[in-house]
């Protein structure tokens, strides 16, 4: 069998989701060839996630560019809801957050959303500050520049962005906020408030705010885009990617609360090692004699989807690894021993940050240069003459 | 004409509302003069305006009474929505929340809604600021004591308030938000949320809030009494005045925005006299020969009620007004002569204290023992395991 025979890349491998129905149903635009190549040329680096395509789709990602060349600049926003343990599939966005940070020298505002957490999910409040203090560490150990980077409890911050929010939530009737996002009736009047409180980070720099996000959630911030310019603000751009299909195959979602499907944060190396063996779906035959002549289903196979979307930089061995494991000549056992490694591999650095974490979580929510200036700071949008504050 | 000849006493003469029928429609219960003694007693003082029946109708105010005998107590709530400035209807309740504080040396919280007020009318955010400066102004003129008394604006207390909004706010749905107010599918989510908001002072202490409003507000504090008890709370208690009748005539509503309906704060002695003699409503005949004959209807005339209802403490004074008034004995232009006397003498020792109110108010906001106690203090309220903060 020679090279030459083998048509499979390992970056058009997709399961069953239609990614590009997506970006037509949300009115996305894909990340091309050129816009990825200006993305890492003014990254003077590649990144993985684009690279492969796991991200791979964006809104407004052009202007934000620009406003970079330009020296405007923009700046990043994202967020966790306290609500589980986190697992492998929540930290890539931050990881993919961090680099950007890196590599553009931006801002990134982090909201942790202890109070929708309450109104949305049946978790008690001794959870979600449990969870809140762990996410948090979890966050930091993604290696955000501790003066450049702001995390904050909504619970806690309330009073420093109130005053904002109250502008956002006049622009915002019943009929949006549940077209949006489906609210009815029986919605509390908490969760009905949420899309205010969401949306005020976006506006917390005069320039563009630009929020990293798994494709689904693109439809939440039609709001912002809605009334961004009524406060002379920039409508948010965002840069989307898919999903990350549980370990238990490309079906299902990656869950805290089902641990089978997902590697959680805080798994030990035997932990991981387990999981994958018993857990990863395999896309290979069902016999040896079948796999070794078909090879194996590389668009629903766990453990090459995650090798590809999420661990391996290494492009010639993840290419090798493609064709071999399609071919049927890698063995599932073999891909699943790759990734065990690499899973460990990406969490020993991770847990051994989060060990450390304390002192970044203290700068980067109180005493970092960015913290100490939102603390001074009380937020608010200018509209109908009020005084700045 | 001997004095058995008269019917009419200056306590059972009312305008066009029938207060009967909107204790039956709500549900309240009368102020009987059993329990009008009883507050009297425990007072240590008669009120004008319960003696008047003024003030006539209530929701728990005899378990309030009770938990006052017990030791326990209660504390009193109110507020005021800066959109515009105050004229003499809105401060009468001041006043007699003040008496209250001092006949039973209890807590007062004043809220300052420059949030709703924002969400709930066109007004811009330059008004609210100077509105809310200026009636909280007129509200420490009242004379409160500023050791007991914390007046906080919504948007500037927030921050401390706002992990108890949360768990209020999760108790409330959209139905029950939008049968209590009327809200709808147009209203903006800022008043959507306000019922959280509205209803976090009645939880400021573990003793029963007690407020002073007028009975058309009754059914706003339906939600407070429907979650108070999954708090751990008691149900809120208030004392419900009558409406009081415009300048203009007792059909009108007292209004900020149409000055001749209104004595406003800020009146000069003299604007007070031409408002009166131009606009008040009279009750007298229509000609001299009329008056005569039939005396005045004493239930529409504003000079009467607003003498009766609001100023003039001396019983006998306003009873041989009631009987020389209504017999036609004493002319149109009499009553209003003593209106304008009493008006006056109420605004010049009311402006006056306003004028010297700036350490007051600074007291109560920020510097006096309950508001600095307020100030210190992250307000929660303890559910569902929720550690002390």
């Amino acid at each position: 069998m020679t090279e030459e025979e083998f048509d499979v890349t390992p970056f058009d491998v997709e399961g069953t989701v239609d990614y590009d129905r997506l970006i037509d149903k949300f009115g996305t635009e894909e990340i091309d060839e050129e816009l990825k190549e200006r993305f890492f040329d003014l990254a003077g680096e590649k990144n993985l996630y684009v690279d492969r395509d796991f991200i791979y789709s964006h809104r407004g990602l052009e202007e934000a560019l620009d406003e970079y060349e330009d020296g405007e600049g923009f700046f990043l926003y994202t967020g966790i809801g306290p609500s589980g343990k986190m697992h492998i599939g929540h930290i890539i966005s931050f990881y993919f957050t961090q680099w950007m940070q890196e590599k553009f020298g931006v801002n990134v505002y982090i909201q942790v959303t202890d109070d929708e957490k309450y109104w949305d999910r049946d978790v008690t409040d001794e959870e979600i500050e449990r969870y809140a203090k762990d996410n948090i560490r979890e966050i930091a150990a993604a290696g955000f520049d501790p003066d450049k980077t702001f995390i904050f409890r909504n619970r806690e911050y309330m009073g420093n962005m109130y005053d904002g929010i109250v502008k956002i939530a006049e622009k915002i009737n019943n009929s949006q906020a549940s077209g949006v996002f489906g609210f009815d009736g029986s919605t509390n009047i908490g969760m009905n408030f949420w899309p205010a409180i969401q949306n005020i980070p976006t506006f917390f720099e005069e320039k563009r705010c630009v929020i990293p996000a798994a494709i689904d959630q693109d439809p939440y911030w039609r709001i912002q885009r809605d009334i961004a310019e009524k406060f002379g603000h920039k409508k948010t751009a965002a840069i989307h990617s898919k999903f990350i299909p549980a370990l238990t195959g490309p079906e299902g979602k990656m869950s805290s609360s089902k641990p089978k499907t997902a590697i959680m944060l805080d798994d030990t190396a035997e932990e991981v090692e387990e999981k994958v063996k018993k857990h990863a779906y395999s896309g290979g035959g069902d016999t040896l004699e079948q796999h070794q002549e078909e090879g194996a289903d590389l668009a629903v196979d766990t453990s090459f989807q995650w090798l590809r979307n999420l661990l391996m930089e290494d492009d010639e061995r993840i290419q090798e690894i493609a064709e071999a494991y399609s071919s049927g000549e890698m063995m599932t056992g073999e891909i699943k021993e790759i990734l065990i490694q690499e899973l460990n591999d990406f969490l020993q650095g991770h847990q051994e940050r989060k060990e450390n974490a304390d002192e970044k979580v203290q700068k980067m929510m109180y005493d970092g240069e960015l913290a100490q200036k939102m603390w001074d700071r009380k937020m608010t949008l200018n509209l109908s003459g009020r005084p700045e504050v």
